[in-house]
């Protein structure tokens, strides 16, 4: 993967910061490449399910977040995109003490990008794969 | 739409009460009924992303919630569900000051459970709907 | 629902005959109205899957076709769409001497349209709920 | 990927032969290991759409099988399974001399399996990347 200019880079964790809900829960951004993004999330109770599980509104938040910082990561300067839609599959419990999603772009496109996004629970030293998504973003002309 | 008893749905409110999650953004439960639940949730900052709409993520979780809940009005006693998959079409900006979610159960089943989520976004009086998800449900036995 | 006019009409029945795949599937154009459509498909053995049902995969071109016909009912003469994604729930076995496939346009627009399709299985007078799909088409500009 | 048995496979291929939409569309199986399996799918004109593409019921119906295949070989003997749901994105046109189909088992499990699946035109040595799927399949019990 290709990196980005620290402009770029710079640009792209700005964009992030303006995010409220990513604020809210506490997802971070841990890295942007050329069509690609990863991101963390540490648990605290408030994200939880009935069983102390990350909630699965959590880990679609994630997804969807992922996957829309990745096809930015493609556009050219002042062009931005919306989720148009997604599908994910929750593969296993999201249980651990943090969550990381990662996104790489599948076909980027002047009118809409296609990105896969992955969520994966870790617990220590151990990861498990918990969610797969597929994304549809529209990209906005400017 | 058949009523449940009130047993049945001091039940439901009291395993809704269960989800730190949904606390944790406000969701509250305005009415289950058999294959069906509706959910509503206000507006404040924390929930917004960067036009301050309601954050994509917030609506992915109505979304994936109230079929949860509408999922499980048709259970026996003691049985839950939990998501399996779902997509989510993104159909208008989540704009207003609160938002409404509704779910009615397509498809019950031993195994599985389908089900057709809507979000709506209020302003005042004027509702516009901003979300389609199609949910399918994992039944747990007991 | 409105009603097309006729040469809107008998445009859209002469783009459904060129499509070469519903012709060697059988697969019929029964009507169209403003944001809607509905198909037919009569059973014959080359259709089936081991049980002697509707194979998926005419399910699922039955409902992204009767959905990109419903989409091309909302586009202005001389503009077509292509579909961008869809997903499908099977519901039920697809058993039966035809299925039926119907289509409306939940949100008409100028890039994308959403358009949710059902397909039913018939066996002389009962019908049958088989599958549901989410459809998002993409406008292809003239 | 580790092989199959010779018996497994030949079960697996007898399975396939089953499948009269298989033999009328013209799809082969090449080859299936653990958790794995590819299709072939030579271009002749009934398959096409008005552009002289594959049509998109094709390119499904390839993803939806060759998902459904890859599921199986994780299966222990007389079980099956069906296509629960399947969400499908359509990245560039499905036209060439053939097609080819591949899918890779995400998540085996006892109730239900999660498959992706790749779908890719070729003209000549020229291949390209033209759909992409995501695959539930229910397992069925003996």
């Amino acid at each position: 993967m290709k990196d980005l200019s620290k402009d770029h880079e710079a640009e792209l964790a700005y964009q992030f910061r303006q995010l409220n809900f990513m604020t809210h829960l506490g997802i971070e951004l841990v890295a942007v490449k050329e069509g690609y993004c990863q991101t963390e999330l540490k648990y605290f109770d408030e994200l939880s399910q009935q069983n102390g599980f990350f909630h699965g509104g959590v880990v679609g938040t994630l997804a969807d977040n992922v996957a829309a910082m990745a096809a930015v990561t493609m556009l050219p300067k002042g062009q931005s995109c919306l989720t148009a839609e997604y599908k994910i599959n929750f593969l296993r419990p999201a249980v651990g003490d943090r969550l990381t999603a990662e996104a790489r772009v599948i076909k980027p496109g002047r009118s809409l990008s296609i990105v896969e996004a992955d969520v994966y629970a870790h617990k220590g030293e151990k990861r498990s794969h918990c969610a797969t998504a597929l994304v549809t973003l529209a990209v906005l002309q400017p």
